[in-house]
């Protein structure tokens, strides 16, 4: 899947895995950010920290789409690097191709898989084995 | 694979190699470490000099699962972001998971490959090809 | 595949990937560069400002392999760490594999996949279901 300038990937991914009914699948990437928005959990909130920065490029990004609540669940952690090659990365809030394109790689899994908030850390984990609602 | 708040990296999959006798793996991952050590080899010594870090961000891990001496052996690289978004990386020496989760993809590979020391360099290189003895 | 210490990055996959007819592939990997370029592209100039470090850990490489004008195209994003296991990446410009090995796991696509430059942007942008001419 190539993403183009402007595009969404968290609104891409979540059509794709509609469109295509995707029962869960892991993917890769890299590409050319115009806005991303990393997070830092705190685990006293519950909430993610951000922090956000502009035409970066992604060195790397990993993820799973999986489903939450009948809807697809993207998780991905990434790296970002500027013009001075500064790398920063973490958990993906928020990711909108910029000038140039974001490769993936989409490698579809045969199960269903779900999120779900497990309260003895107050996170959602990935589920294995177990089929949405 | 989905790993959760204490498991050891290297452990759990050294166990999952052996009770599904698998050849060999390749492997992407992400997620929450309570400890991570990565290692910079020192050539002089054939060591590596090892720093940890806790309570991080995996943005990165890439690895292949392969055997040395009859036993598994995993070889992988990462790179990790903290609360603020600060990255370091390089060889993993050891990974204990935190708050939260670390999912792996684990992608089988039809033929035994071993890791072998070459004297000429005296590091480690995954041999393709090879079976274990 | 596993590259060793003086393995060009591009003129083996180039290589590869003529010598096998592939018509594209996805690639993940990881290992140790002796010498590693990474370039920021300048959209005023075209060109892609480079900057280069020698004997690092290749903390993680994603890329994409396709055709350009009948002529392998690799294109690589990459984080590089020092031996402080200081982070910097981005576009990847070239790497020579240093005294360890490179391991990259290589995932064939069954179409072939050209690159061209779209004049919209100014950059190269992979092109998804065109076959090289």
């Amino acid at each position: 899947m190539v993403l183009r300038q402007g595009d969404d990937l968290f609104a891409q991914l979540a059509g794709l895995a509609e469109a295509e009914a995707i029962p869960a699948a892991s993917l890769t990437g890299f590409g050319f950010a115009g806005q991303v928005t990393f997070g830092f959990f705190d685990f006293a909130t519950s909430q993610y920290r951000p922090r956000g920065w502009q035409d970066v490029e992604i060195a790397s990004l990993t993820g799973s789409l999986a489903w939450r609540d009948g809807q697809p669940a993207l998780h991905a952690h990434g790296v970002a690097a500027d013009a001075e090659f500064r790398c920063f990365g973490g958990h993906l809030l928020g990711l909108v191709v910029g000038r140039g394109s974001l490769e993936l790689t989409i490698t579809l899994l045969p199960s269903w898989l779900e999120r779900a908030v497990e309260p003895s850390i107050g996170a959602q984990v990935l589920q294995l084995g177990t089929q949405p609602g």
